[in-house]
């Protein structure tokens, strides 16, 4: 008698160093995987190569039977082609990757956004279990967004929405890399907090001479990482730029609990793992400056993945719309 | 042989000032109607017994069948009871009202609140129709909001979701109404209109003649009506006004585009339907500053609904949620 197959589906979490694919079950536990270097210069045609041989190989063994494919990804994804627009980090533009992965494997793919991907793991399975209505906000270089509501991922009209980092939270403020000015991520991210660092040590040399020496005196190495190292050190000009970032980090909070009036805001990111202990200033201050109704019952937490999210995110969010 | 009585709902839009009730039909046309000045003072005994009285007068020609009651009014009602829990308008707390018309009617009552009322009535059969993603901003004295995404109207976790007017797009700026600082309806609301206009106008009263011309030389008289008015004029302290209200109702727009991706905006309240020519520049600037990914297909169009969106938006409402 043949001993029935487990089920699996493989999960990929496809960024622009490396490519991490796993084969995960309905729970969301990973069975097997592999972690490869993506191979940027060779186009679409070499990474699309790539996730198959290596889905193959994990396959290969015949342990289970696949049921479905999900591939998160930093781009913007077509809602019902599930092409590939553009990936910047990729250098991908118009991409039919869900086509190309359907023909080969036979079995429904989901394409989507790397962030929801992790946003959807947290939910289904992290710091967000169990909740309805959710925002992930993962602050690392920049900041990613997540947004559940009534038990649904939010995907809006082009499958663009939980841009959260690119909400207005100053307008005519700094200028951020989408172009626009006084965006969230200009004030409460990795790379903003590593901007002011600059422009203040720049201003001011002797007070910066703490994250200075942490850098190698060099001010192009001064990055978030700096900024929290000379923090915990009690450096004074470390703890004006955490205190400002965190009041933007309120600020933006603030506008998404009052707009969605979410059961649990959810913060991760490395970011959030190097200053978690903000979150509790941070919840202090949203529930000072948001509206009442929208706080009577608000959480505020720490994401729980780990690097895998990803992996686990695609993968289940997959296996829950493949029937659709 | 008796013909068949037709099915109605009650649609009430419950005021500080005046309750507005009708009888409307599946498709959200207005039977019947009466209007009555609201005896706040009487407290909510007084007024929901003239909500009895006005629906029992508009049913008693017996020509309708009851369906189902549908109530907006302007404050934060409890999720699962349909109890108003604050009212300020009315002077409300923790009353009943859900439970009380329907033990009267004896048919399901559905209470909301009044600008996600006429947001629904605007989704359903104005300038939303056809649309599962979209927001609905209604400038007036304040910013209300009402935001349907994935084709449900957004609650939230505590019902409050969609405080559009509470998103923060200047951090630590002019204070508003509800203590917070910075609010996109401290910059873009009637009353941000009225504000900077007297502020601007005390500051330099020769530039703010024209102003202070049209609001009887008295400075309290100044309100958006009368900014809009020397606007029109071509006075050069109103359109530095408008245009600083313009960049502001960009900015709010840009989070909710980026943070939504609706399919379409929909502008409603008395200030637009006085500078309902700005919403072309605002186009404009969406489409500048906001994400590309979020507005390749964003549309930006006037409300078309008028004073009777909060009865027919209570109606439809209660139609559509009666079997829930």
């Amino acid at each position: 008698m043949f001993k029935k197959k487990k089920k699996c589906a493989l999960g990929i979490d496809l960024g622009g160093t490396k490519i991490n694919i796993g084969l995960v079950d309905e729970e969301g536990e990973i069975l097997e995987r592999t972690l490869v270097h993506t191979d940027v210069e060779g186009g679409a045609e070499a990474v699309i190569g790539q996730i198959m041989n290596t889905g193959n190989e994990l396959l290969s063994e015949g342990q289970y039977t696949l049921e479905t494919v999900g591939i998160g990804l930093a781009g913007q994804i077509e809602k019902n082609t599930g092409n590939v627009l553009f990936a910047p980090n990729l250098k991908w533009r118009d991409v039919a990757i869900k086509k190309q992965l359907q023909e080969t494997w036979k079995v429904p793919v989901a394409v989507l956004n790397d962030v929801r991907a992790a946003a959807y793991a947290e939910w289904q399975l992290g710091a967000g279990k169990g909740c309805n209505d959710l925002v992930c906000l993962f602050v690392g270089t920049g900041i990613g967004g997540g947004i559940v509501t009534d038990g649904k991922l939010l995907t809006g009209d082009t499958n663009s929405a939980g841009e959260v980092g690119h909400m207005v939270i100053h307008f005519n403020g700094h200028l951020c890399t989408c172009g626009n000015r006084g965006c969230f991520e200009a004030y409460a991210s990795g790379w903003a907090l590593a901007a002011r660092a600059r422009e203040k040590i720049v201003a001011n040399p002797k007070k910066g001479s703490t994250i200075l020496d942490l850098s190698d005196q060099t001010i192009e190495k001064v990055s978030g990482f700096q900024v929290e190292k000379a923090y915990r050190q009690n450096d004074p000009l470390a703890i004006e730029i955490v205190e400002e970032f965190t009041a933007a980090l309120i600020a933006g909070s603030v506008s998404l609990v009052n707009v969605l009036n979410p059961k649990r805001l959810v913060f991760g990111g490395g970011v959030i793992k190097g200053l978690g202990d903000l979150l509790k200033p941070v919840h202090e201050g949203i529930k000072k400056q948001a509206l009442k109704s929208a706080t009577r019952q608000l959480e505020v937490v720490q994401a729980q993945l780990l690097t895998d999210a990803g992996v686990v995110g695609a993968a289940l969010y997959a296996y829950r719309h493949k029937d659709k």
